[in-house]
């Protein structure tokens, strides 16, 4: 117990020096001086400063979007470029496919068919294509594609597509005794193979949509199968649904770009004391896309509405970052 | 940085002391010597010391069941203690509940109609008793209920009746780079208003069944209300695949008491490399209570045999700890 109390009286000695180094901006060299960052910076010290907005560390919870928000989603969100080569590869197996008009307007890029059919025949049909196997083995074909595929556009791999100035502010979070997760429509295991090192999160703080998984022992081992079906979907209205259920608190700060994030920045809102509520502009059609009412991913409309009404902060890509992505020069 | 560098010196010199101390047994006052706190500490020093077979801390994953684990679960789960008065406190505003064989089955404790009954009805009665409120007014009535209700045997607050020797399990795994979940049949949120004080377990790493929620805008401010179905039930072949959905990795220690157990056993043990799995055997009827295969709750029979076959640790209440609650002379 010696050893664990000095231990203790050293984190304790160094804490307000922690405490000191986060009011500090030199962990967001990304990020131009500018409105957003300013009140990014104001607001971080408030809650970890004490004094009446003083929020205790437990209680610090940080939320983000993840395609668009804290990577690129554009021409499609990634996922779904995975999902949809998960389908040309099981299409041999399937010929009953031929006759499904989801599958030929997803196989002829038919986008007007695709409109017309909605969303339902694509994701049962994509759900079918991405299940039946274990969850190892389906993680095992992830972390292959993403070692081996590359942007259409950008020519390198997604995983290089997360925003510099965002990971700096994950980390400034942390360093100020933030908890931060992903709360994405995507779902958990295309994320977590790579959210840990790309981010900082952990699996465990990473919320997503879900298929159904079904527990059964198979050559005597118990495996989790995929099942074709999805269980929950963790998007618009979904994201709180999402945050209850895994987080089980109301963030206090929470990072989005588009409609399918209203809800979530939302309940962050309406929570009592200070708030932090930001959304991420794609005006940067020469570094990375421009985008927004009318985009069909990632449109950004209702959400842009509120945000002005609100006075969230909207951080334009353009004149916030001074960088996009890492790899820049 | 420089001071941020001097907190991470500090750490990182202090790493090894805390490690050693580790491997003392001082922080397992209430367990007595013998093969389980044994093999418990044996295990724990292994995975974090460098070695073959260490494990690194983000790996280091251990999952607890609740109910009849952590806590004592006789004569009836206490989260059925509570629903069942949210469902007295309903009926005047419920007449047509009158004539619901269910309901009068439980208003009368007729077990025998109870159990020709089966689970459904039940558990749809007790899920639109629980629901129609929002998450705050729910959460409001589980504090409340907790400070008044006492244990109808030993007459305290159900909050009392955690288990000593898994309290200082709880915190010596943690002390060695573990994190720990709660994984339950119960929902989550009867547990984390009072988890993070009872277990140092906080609200995110408490795992559970979900009634459905659904977010919705009441007087101009978003909500989550309470549904009455069940979207998830987390008990039995259900761990293992909230297990996945909520951390996304394979836990490397498991801890329960019965058979709902079983499948997270199973899967904790199926993991490559070692493993330390624990089934709690209530034998001591003199300070708590003593049941198992024979017992409609927290059944222990094929979670007990497998237990045998595998080698897995069965902990003895009677005579491997010392104390079992706090309050104990």
């Amino acid at each position: 117990m010696v050893r664990r109390d000095v231990l203790k009286l050293l984190v304790a000695l160094c804490a307000p020096l922690a405490g000191a180094a986060g009011a500090q901006t030199s962990m967001l060299p990304s990020w131009n001086d500018g409105e957003a960052k300013r009140r990014i910076v104001e607001f971080v010290h408030a809650v970890s400063t004490p004094g009446k907005d003083f929020v205790a560390p437990g209680d610090r919870i940080a939320v983000f979007d993840n395609d668009g928000t804290l990577w690129a989603e554009q021409p499609l969100y990634f996922q779904f470029l995975f999902m949809l080569d998960q389908l040309k590869a099981a299409a041999p197996n399937h010929p009953e496919w031929k006759s499904n008009p989801a599958f030929n307007a997803l196989m002829a890029h038919d986008k007007a068919a695709l409109a017309k059919l909605g969303h339902k025949p694509v994701l049962e049909l994509l759900g079918a294509a991405n299940s039946g196997m274990t969850v190892g083995e389906y993680d095992a074909t992830i972390r292959h594609w993403l070692t081996r595929s590359k942007h259409p556009k950008i020519q390198r791999p997604f995983t290089d597509l997360v925003y510099r100035p965002m990971q700096e502010l994950l980390a400034y979070l942390r360093a100020n005794g933030f908890r931060t997760f992903i709360v994405s429509g995507g779902s958990a295991e295309f994320m977590r193979p790579w959210a840990e090192r790309a981010y900082g999160i952990p699996p465990e703080q990473v919320v997503g949509s879900q298929q159904e998984v079904k527990f059964e022992m198979k050559d005597g081992r118990p495996v989790l199968t995929r099942g074709p079906s999805f269980a929950f979907i963790d998007d618009g209205p979904g994201k709180p649904v999402g945050i209850y259920r895994h987080i089980g608190k109301r963030p206090i700060a929470a990072f989005g770009n588009s409609d399918g994030d209203l809800q979530m920045l939302q309940v962050t809102a309406a929570g009592e004391g200070r708030r932090l509520v930001l959304i991420v502009h794609h005006d940067d059609a020469q570094r990375e896309f421009a985008y927004d009412r009318e985009s069909h991913v990632g449109k950004l409309d209702k959400a842009w509405d509120e945000a002005r009404e609100q006075n969230w902060i909207v951080v334009s890509m353009q004149s916030d970052w001074n960088k996009v992505f890492a790899f820049e020069k």
